[in-house]
């Protein structure tokens, strides 16, 4: 496939992707959009220029401020869509042509503003890949056990804040909050002094199901948009101190931070991999069959104020032990619904080696072993004024999708 | 105050109250409404026929599915018009006289449907109980050492899920979930065989902060629209598996339970007394002045199917050790964000003799002392077609402020 508007070969946003977003443009008004290379493509105006007609959109859902009313209308809508929408962008099109509607449409990635995707009414983060957890067990547990009893018979969970969670470039504040200093019995208040990042990817659900219902694993993609990255910033001192006995809370509801497109299941489909072997068997509701893990490099840059990048992480969204489809399919077991919009994020992607550790917390295993960075500085912790970028893109047979990145700075405690 | 809308003297709702709610008026359509005895007052036609002007109401807010666009007013427009509908009641009114009015706008409460009072974006459930959290210590750790290290020191509190609470009257289907049996190394999957009721109360804000922001406790109730009672049904069993080391999940997300008057702080504001004091003293964050807890009585009533009520517990608010001005408060001391509609749950409200504890768990003692029911059976959790009762209401100097009831019945798991 080859398309009019051109594109570096190296670029995430290829003829391949077709992901979603939404866009402030020009500063005027908000309105969803879609990418090739560094091209933004206005949706709402192919809609009323008549280029998506007979689509099953019986409105202009791409008018809205966030994706929810076009996810809402389910695969059968979306996925033809999407493949519609590639297909005008093809070398000899009809839109290849229309140079007046390209004038008013296409927009440089400079003049627009990148926004949440969506709407988010809920936030689930998992903990789902076997090396983080094994690894946050050895420094925090038994070496010798690191992970929980429960850890490989279900994919543990937990409710985040969807408050807090925004889109890239939006800078965060270090969070202040109690701590208990080991040599004291009383906590003190202030800054948190381990600010962490935690390499994350979340999904995107496109369905409102019934209370009482629930997803199997070989439904669970049909109700799944699409895919985003997710940096859930981590405050280790703060969860260190308030997390027992219900899990972590102030440690991580002052910000959540996503990637602006959201790349769909379809785009991601043919670089589907095995997963791991899960030993022991799992129970009957969550076995699935096929292909369900996603062959996704991603990488973390720290960089500090006024300084150059240095690349910390090295991971991939190939070593999840539990797939999307067991998430939600666990999810839903008891009966809890899902609502369009939800993002489902993923927990720390770390991989065996160091070099592939998805946390400073494991990175610099719990400041034991500070990281060089190429300024010369170390860093143990995400301090003031860092900035930190998250990619993540798929590459087979010459054809790449990838998400862009997700770049957060923290700014200081107010 | 005497109102021209007669009620009996036991009622919540007396002209003291003006809670509001959101009911389907002859299953036809949504209206935001609000309670006097038992005849249920559609507040979008008193604002229709003009009795609301002049209060800074520039639409009519009150016709809407739910509450959030008027609780957004803030207090400097909800609490004058609550007065002012309250004198709109009272004998000798222009509405007294009014009769056309009254047969559009006044509806026996057995003529509406009542709904969940308000779209809910976020929810927080607090631990803030002394006496329920060291039961549970008692019961699952050290009976020495009943409490966590943290527990005097911050309001223990974690995230839930918004998607599932619902309103009084809607059942629920008791939770399917992945439990370990003490004999075995592997876990079993099936219907919950310890599902039970959290007898808690839920504040809600009205106030959309900033991420970065804080509340503090001097200035946190005014952030409080109101309040509501609040049945956080828990799957012990799966609790018990799945809560190590992020909390509960499963054993939470199947459904919350709230009652559908929302009743104001000022209507509580009587029955304000003062809270138990808080030892080792509180950073100074957390520290408050004045009265900040309430005196509201709190029942639950147990009910088999076809069969007849038992009270299993009386307990009280006016127990809490932490107060909603310091859950807000620390709630919000690292910047998260709070929303218009944010449900905020006490924990579970236990008092201190067995009579008065707030769930199943605690009154029988995780299943040792099986509860003696009026009709002569007994339990030690929920049964399938088993009806939980909740009731609160306040009452001082010939005053009464009630909450009504939230009702909610078990139905097998599906």
């Amino acid at each position: 496939m080859k398309s009019f508007i051109t594109y570096d070969s190296e670029s995430d946003f290829s003829i391949y992707n077709i992901p979603f977003g939404v866009a402030f443009i020009a500063e005027e008004y908000p309105t969803c959009v879609t990418r090739i290379g560094d091209t933004v493509i206005d949706l709402a105006m192919l809609y009323d220029a008549g280029y998506l007609d007979n689509l099953g959109l019986e409105e202009n859902v791409f008018e809205a401020m966030v994706l929810n009313p076009f996810i809402e209308l389910g695969k059968s809508v979306t996925v033809p869509v999407r493949e519609h929408i590639q297909k005008l962008f093809l070398e000899g099109s009809d839109l290849s042509k229309d140079t007046d509607l390209q004038a008013n449409a296409f927009f440089d990635l400079n003049d627009v503003q990148m926004m949440l995707p969506v709407h988010v009414p809920n936030y689930t983060d998992f903990y789902s890949s076997i090396e983080h957890a094994t690894n946050v067990g050895k420094m925090f547990r038994d070496p010798e056990n690191a992970l929980l009893p429960n850890w490989r018979h279900l994919p543990v969970g937990y409710h985040g804040r969807s408050s807090s969670i925004v889109s890239s470039g939006t800078a965060l504040h270090r969070p202040k909050g109690q701590t208990k200093p080991a040599d004291s019995d009383m906590p003190v208040f202030g800054p948190s002094k381990r600010l962490d990042f935690e390499l994350e990817m979340a999904f995107i659900t496109n369905t409102y199901t019934e209370l009482g219902d629930s997803v199997t694993t070989e439904n669970a993609e049909d109700h799944i948009f699409g895919m985003v990255l997710f940096n859930d910033w981590s405050a280790r001192d703060l969860q260190k101190w308030e997390y027992v006995p219900l899990g972590p809370f102030l440690a991580k509801n002052f910000g959540s931070s996503v990637s602006p497109w959201i790349v769909t299941l379809e785009a991601l489909d043919p670089f589907r991999v095995a997963g791991p072997k899960q030993d022991p068997e799992v129970l009957p509701y969550l076995k699935y069959e096929g292909e369900k893990n996603f062959d996704i490099n991603l990488q973390v840059g720290l960089t500090p104020q006024d300084s150059e990048e240095t690349v910390v992480c090295n991971s991939n969204f190939k070593y999840m032990y539990w797939n999307m489809a067991q998430q939600l399919a666990h999810h839903t077991v008891n009966g809890c619904n899902i609502e369009v919009g939800d993002m489902y994020a993923s927990g720390t992607i770390s991989g065996k080696d160091e070099n592939s550790y998805g946390s400073m917390l494991e990175i610099s295993w719990s400041g034991q072993k500070p990281v060089k960075l190429k300024d010369g500085q170390e860093r143990s912790f995400i301090e003031d004024y860092d900035t930190v970028t998250m990619r993540g893109w798929s590459e087979k047979d010459g054809k790449r999708v990838g998400f862009g990145e997700v770049v957060t700075q923290i700014l200081p405690a107010k």
